[in-house]
């Protein structure tokens, strides 16, 4: 059994961290941090947990998390996690960071979208925890960034076609609708029921969230490129959940068939992506609960526009489901241990 | 007091004209037709309306019809509809149809996307009921043919820009998402609660839903043109609102304050659009249960595209709210009447 | 026009009475206070006012709101009303107040289940805004204690019963169920939408909900009776609605029949309570938005239980909605105006 | 391996079934049968098990059925599964049934609430499928019965106190909330989105529901008693979960502290009870996906009566979860293998 620990437990990541580690073959949990809880037990600040753990929350220093632990969740906000790292990979541990704060490699591009890096040299030592893109380097990694939701969704649907050169990449518009637990559990107004139930909205419309340079870094990457893309979040009423809706013109001529082969083809031994055959769309109900990301390509004959939809889970293949997978990966285990749990339907 | 009937009374679009009709203090509601619930009081089909009507529903032929009422809303399907609706413009009636038979008005373009047309004289009679674009044609008409839902929030929100010759009109790309009230009352598996509920999709996509020529119809007349857009509808975990979501690049400088500017005076004279201030968005909540639509210009400086977010509900101003906006300019009643209520929130 | 103001705009309760009153035709709303967003247009403050009201926040003194309106609704928390109220009615004004300062006749019950109470004077005098029981007393009333929304649907529901000795009032149970607008629109935890939506519980069980004694009061005066009775709220995931089953048993034969027509009888002249016929139970979405209660009496033979289902929206019904019937009363208007809307559905 | 297989594998219970039994390390899941889908992948019918199964649906004989498996869930209509057992345990196949047809021991109460029963020497046969009350005769039982989900929720709420004879059982009320997945995958108006969502609404009241007896017989056989109870089902606007509240009057003095502890123990070495400390409540979230009961008892001292509140995953514990937990007892398996997850929340 290995040590783990989770900094920062009273979030949706850290409760669908602890959900799935509790049950994990390999790991024993030996931490969970909570400023805002400390002294209370874990299964208290969420009753779902009752019988599965007996962890309390703690507000420890990193001495004192070192001791605790082999490999380091980081369900932070950003900033936090940048001032934390450093100390734990100083002590010899691997961290998987669920903050922004590792993921752009670029740390001019980090500063413009957040603040001043106060880790630079550790940027580029972090891995991007795409497992479908970056999996040798992440087993090898002591620091991974997890990717952000949003990123995951439209890198994973993208891939194909930008390693391909099938798409022009200035042409991508990613229109992207999440579940209400991306917005994390801080009391907010704008998140109460009252306000999300039965309704639906845009955010940050016009290139202004910060997952749009993490998506452009990862394009770029895949298509040798430096382009910039539309990318407009929207609120649904749901609370597990991302569709993205991904429009691109082909520099090609293009066969739905081949296309659909094509993305078979890529993620054939992946074991969280699956490809709907033609003619067939995702739903964030049929992933709802897993680590599974579903991604069909479409091909709009009319205007010769591709259109790709994706979904996943936002808390699990989002965040805490391949931040443990990317943990199986560093630890030499079995990579989908623990997360082989069919989607919850209906 | 003016006699209307409502042919087609038991879907979710009948019950909606019913509960504004029975507080209109000019109409009086004289029939409403049903087959499946012939004989049943229309507040016993939906008991929300108990108290607020005495109707019956009743399964009527065009003769009997005729003798009941002045105006007619006919909500049935497409191709019923138009089978039906020359008999009562023949007795001297008038009509708002609000199913998609009399939208298009090159016939060959109907026949392509449904069926065989069995009145094509009617098609170039019948005007196209969005009063933002031609209300005098609406006063004047027998036959008014209803916008579809997703064109109204579209076709709305594009209208400025096209008009004045600032988008590439080859370049729209309309990713729309609707309640599931759109999806009408029919018992199927796919419109179930466990199936729709904490969950989002998308349907129909590659530009194969029937209102994409309806929205090209319109598009094309606004900016003179013959151009062909993608369209890709989704369904949402809510039972009224629809949020457009519209991309286009434009074809000169622009600047947010100016556009803003450009739609407030567009649409300052119109009872049921309110145009947002530059930096806020719409939300289907914010115009449940009302006529309006809700629209806000955007600009990604950094991919240099126009973001237009369009909100309605769609069984109003998409449907049953708009009908009879129509059908008080048809009748030379003050437009609004009727329709006067604030939206509901929460 | 009569002038009118709103005391605490900005909770779910203020919105409602915004709403409703922006289209009363006898009444011209001219004051909107807010503590919080003093200075800010009410419109912004909730959007699905805009273009309804120009109205902007305030934070007033008694003495600036005095000379603004002649009746006022005091929407603000216990305690903070009864220090308000004195001084408006001091000045001549009328008063509706919303919260639960007023509406227990005891002040000792009073200072039990709250705190001491500052205007003790003033409990003798407010009236019970129930105006199925109350109405004369409220046409001539200065200050008008509008119900809570658990007792509103539970005293209209036994009132038959209670007056006629049908049932033994020691059998009392009342299980209620209410959505999420009734725990107001402060920003807790426990009213995010993730942590109610797709979910459902008890709170407050036991007999501890601030609602028993006003519950009592009512039903005890009604039977004159001393008796105290089993209240269980719960938490819907919805937004508007209450539900209350409640079970009793009867000290007489009982007929199912006769008991309906009791039923039909006591409330033949209520504008606002609907009897469902034998074998039709309400719902809270068929009196969504509306300012009806929905009723069913229903008898259990196997066990002799009368089981009443009581159904109403709990912003309109069960808040705002009578609040502005009892203003209605108290200005010698028509008791329904501005509150004829049918409920919305679906 | 044994070999297991699905009758009736095309609703919510079918798909649970395969859900939680595609990761069962010592099932194989052989065959699925549907009539409706026969020929159709599972995994169509159901999109969230792509990847999981690549069982296709089949409609088979008995005899065929016999070859493929030892033990068989029939998740099929009453009636239809009594007409089918027979053939199944003669072939020597041990059966879990998910239908009503063997839950009832009175042959007579059966055939007064469904119809004439044409396997009657079974229903002595079969073991009521509650592990936490017959856990033994489970063990070696040919036919389980499996439990209505309400029954279940219900008795192990009422268990510790029938027992112990604390209440007097002729006082036992219970209010029942349901998940909308508990009225099944048949295309009914009721069960659309659009009639559910936002709303709430009882249905069956009045002791008309069959889960009525099945109550009636356990809490009989708990107290050695011949009582009648008082059951209203409700419908909530949510896929997942089962809340009852269950209210009755104790015979002796209680304290609540000690009530608790006695559930304590009572269900101490239950595997999939929670019993929560005094003045914590269940909720639905808290145990969806899960196959946990979530327990509290509580004493309202005001009115002298308990309320116990209990909550399930109404297709978890309340029939899928359940069944496997049998199946598990019968094949003399681990009893939780397979349903170790811990709940979904948020």
């Amino acid at each position: 059994m290995i040590n783990v620990a989770i900094i920062g437990a009273s979030g949706y990541t850290g409760v669908e961290l602890a959900r799935i580690l509790c049950n994990h073959p390999n790991i024993k949990l030996t931490a969970a941090t909570s400023r805002q809880y400390a002294g209370k037990p874990l299964a208290e600040v969420f009753p779902s947990l009752r019988g599965k753990t007996e962890l309390v929350c703690e507000n420890l220093e990193p001495a004192q998390l070192c001791e605790r632990a082999d490999l380091f969740f980081t369900a932070v906000p950003h900033k936090t996690a940048m001032d934390l790292v450093p100390s734990l990979l100083a002590a010899g541990k691997k961290v998987v960071d669920l903050s922004a704060d590792f993921r752009l490699r670029d740390v001019a591009v980090y500063e413009e979208w957040y603040q001043a890096h106060s880790s630079p040299e550790l940027i580029h030592e972090a891995v991007y925890g795409l497992p479908e893109l970056y999996r040798e380097q992440i087993k090898r990694a002591r620091l991974v960034a997890n990717p952000g939701c949003y990123p995951t969704s439209i890198i994973l649907g993208l891939a194909p076609l930008l390693k391909n050169n099938i798409i022009d990449p200035t042409t991508i518009i990613a229109d992207s609708k999440s579940g209400t637990s991306g917005a994390g559990r801080g009391a907010l107004v704008g998140s109460l029921f009252c306000e999300v139930a039965d309704g639906f909205r845009a955010y940050k419309v016009g290139g202004t969230h910060r997952h749009t340079p993490e998506i452009e870094q990862e394009i770029n990457a895949l298509c040798n490129g430096s382009v910039k893309i539309s990318f407009t979040p929207h609120l649904l009423p749901i609370s597990r959940g991302i569709m993205s809706t991904v429009y691109a013109s082909p520099v090609k001529e293009c066969n739905l068939n081949d296309l659909t082969a094509l993305y078979q083809k890529t993620y054939q031994d992946e074991p969280f992506v699956r490809i709907l055959p033609a003619g067939s769309f995702p739903a964030t109900q049929y992933v709802r609960g897993s680590n599974f990301c579903d991604i069909s390509i479409n091909h709009d004959l009319r205007t010769n526009r591709l259109i790709i939809l994706s979904a996943i889970d936002n808390i699990v293949k989002g965040a805490a489901g391949q931040a443990i997978q990317n943990m199986n990966l560093m630890l030499g285990l079995q990579e989908t241990t623990g997360l082989e749990g069919a989607p919850f339907f209906p």
